[in-house]
């Protein structure tokens, strides 16, 4: 893309000139606009109302006799291990259906490890000198935070449009034994959308580890959240990771939480059957079951992969045309102009949008002035730093689709301006 | 009590061979019965059973506008927050409803007491040479398994009959600052069914300790389970605390698991606000927030405290019985005999049993062959040692009111077996 610092300066003063006014024109409607954090919008969420009165009176005995209102089944019943398992790829016996939260899941297994180890750890992670994390960028802020959180240090690999540079991966892996875990989001990744190819899955399942207890965290979080006719495939990594003779390698996750309710749903764990005896003995420790009426409660209504998939597309009708609002505001704002590039994703729920280096805080700040909440600039990089200031993630799926519209307009002005300024060398006022 | 051992040889032998025969005509009837964990019965669960179809299509708004089925609200809706924070007596801003096992929640202030110590630890847990805890005994099995897994050492308490020996816990805990918290379940104790006295809540308040992080995990899971008409009182643990200077020394703990139902209710959690703040930091790393669509189905059904004492009132119709029940066989068998004693609680899950010493695991065993399932003898201990292998926990709420009958005889036949046996120097042989 032609930089605009290239654009003649009388020119690029004019289109300054007129973006300010049109960004003044913008911020002083006044709007209240987030387009922060992925969450379902409330006619997704009402998709699933029928869950409010579920499981109904009298319904609280599993298909093996388990009265669900009792303690115990730490690994979630049968008939949902069954129907779920699909999400992580797992067989029925070789998967946890627990938390609220599959986020919890993949914390827990964090600090099982740090404390204990995890079956293949030479000692806990927390004895170690020190432990590190390999962390696809642009990637998601809640699993970045965790790390921060226990001092797991943090290193940004990029993503290649197809998941992450596997070159720099197996490089890193095969010599530092402190690595000792990936984040990945393999299908319609947050924030990029992409969709990891069949050669990365091999490569990250055969690929030599220096830790004998590296572990990818696998966070199939919109397995099933397609925007598009033809979603594309992603490999089975519990599968292709069990071929190349590394079973214990893969820690699959996924939920319901943008299925049916964001903070009411189900949290799906898979992986070997060696890894899930020893999670469920230290879940065992922490609890003695999960909520299983909330299990019978979403077979109630989703008895069948066939009933999820009718509930998707009911989600994708609403929010699809919210990702192309964004993208026609995009077009029509920016797309004359050689100054950002944005991603139209097949599934999830994000859009990430790159500004011209060292733009992209200032156009989140230039929003946020206009009304626009967004995602912190730098929220999609380990502890916050973008090295670049470039990357913007936009979540479009909870405002209307007519606060979207509004929102997508003000969001590309102000990148916009936020690159004009640059490109003038500073800051030139907004008042 | 009158040891055994002393009774003429030959009248020993005769109530040995009477016991003997009785305890095959028992086992005989081959039973299968089952007095081990402290678990609702069906009618128990039965009471709550509205909850199945609550909170209803349609409701799941919060008193704040808050939409529950969407992300967020870590500390759990105000509405929840002000009805349960009665069970931790904590102020509603000092509590937190989240999981659904409060068991969870104590688990999960150790672990992050260990990983990033808490808000007055000069270093995290991890990193002490040793870490130590106060048990009293006998105590709850499940609160000394999450020391064992991760290293921490557990020292052994009597209890008095009101509450830990303090004389014991005050000069432990004044001299070794790798003491760093205690277990209690101050009300109908797991398994004594005492209650704490005030004297024992103000000491255990002021008690000087040598660790500044020095906790006081306070499992008050009993709190509202009274199997009387008049109920001892409880002195507040977080404002005794808090007047002696040293609010941030209690963690408070209860929830609704024996209350509505046992795998689908509520944890509950207080304490001072600096503590909250540092545990909602915490937890909002692992989390996004509870099921808030439990807590509107808990406040459909509960929507206040003397809704709550209504249903366990109906509990207690159900289970007092059952208590009676126990008691009475024990006396029919156990009475005349100088060789066991066993507590009549006011309320709680459990009767202690204390058989002869060197008696429990046998008594176990015995009633084990003739179908009564037990608390396996040790699990009231430390690391399962019960090191006069006396205590043996008897839980009557789940079986039915015949087959608590018949079990309680079983029990108390085994024990007086097993006290015939070892007062004749060695088993003789129930064959």
């Amino acid at each position: 893309m032609t930089e605009l610092s290239r654009l003649p300066e009388d020119e690029l003063r004019a289109l300054h000139e007129q973006t300010l006014a049109r960004y003044r024109a913008f911020r002083d409607r006044g709007l209240t606009l987030n387009m922060a954090r992925g969450k379902p919008a409330p006619e997704q969420l009402a998709q699933s109302n029928a869950l409010l009165a579920l499981p109904g009176e009298g319904q609280h005995t599993a298909e093996d006799g388990t009265d669900c209102r009792n303690y115990g089944g730490g690994q979630g019943l049968a008939e949902a291990r069954r129907l779920f398992s699909a999400l992580v790829g797992a067989p029925a016996e070789q998967t946890v259906v627990a938390e609220n939260a599959s986020l919890a899941m993949m914390h827990d297994n964090i600090v099982y490890s740090l404390l204990l180890g995890n079956p293949d750890s030479p000692r806990p992670w927390a004895r170690e000198e020190r432990v590190r994390f390999l962390c696809p960028v642009p990637g998601y802020d809640r699993h970045f935070a965790i790390c921060e959180e226990y001092g797991i240090e943090m290193i940004n690999i990029p993503m290649t449009g197809e998941g992450p540079d596997m070159d720099r991966v197996e490089s890193l892996v095969a010599e530092d034994p402190t690595i000792k875990g990936i984040w990945c989001v393999p299908k319609y990744s947050n924030p990029t959308g992409e969709v990891y190819s069949d050669e990365v899955v091999e490569r990250l399942a055969r690929m030599e580890t220096a830790a004998p207890d590296f572990r990818i965290f696998w966070d199939n979080a919109y397995g099933v959240h397609h925007l598009t006719d033809d979603p594309p495939e992603l490999a089975d990594l519990i599968t292709t990771c069990e071929r190349a003779g590394n079973g214990n390698r893969p820690l699959a996750f996924a939920s319901t939480s943008k299925v049916t309710f964001a903070g009411a749903g189900l949290g799906v764990f898979g992986s070997s059957a060696a890894n899930v005896k020893w999670y469920l003995g230290r879940a065992g420790k922490r609890a003695i079951g999960p909520d299983k009426i909330n299990q019978l409660r979403h077979l109630a209504m989703l008895p069948d992969m066939a009933a999820v998939e009718r509930l998707m597309d009911g989600h994708r009708r609403l929010i699809a045309p919210k990702f192309e609002a964004v993208d026609e505001a995009f077009h029509r704002v920016l797309g004359d102009h050689p100054v950002a590039s944005w991603t139209r994703p097949k599934g999830g729920y994000f859009i990430s949008l790159d500004t011209p280096p060292g733009c992209a805080r200032r156009t989140v700040e230039l929003a946020g002035e206009a009304g626009v909440v967004m995602t912190p600039a730098g929220a999609t990089f380990p502890y916050g730093k973008d090295p670049e200031d470039r990357n913007v993630r936009v979540a479009p799926t909870f405002p209307s689709l007519e606060e979207v519209e509004m929102a997508a307009e003000g969001i590309a002005v102000a990148t916009l301006l936020a690159a004009t300024e640059k490109a003038l060398g500073g800051h030139s006022g907004n008042g």
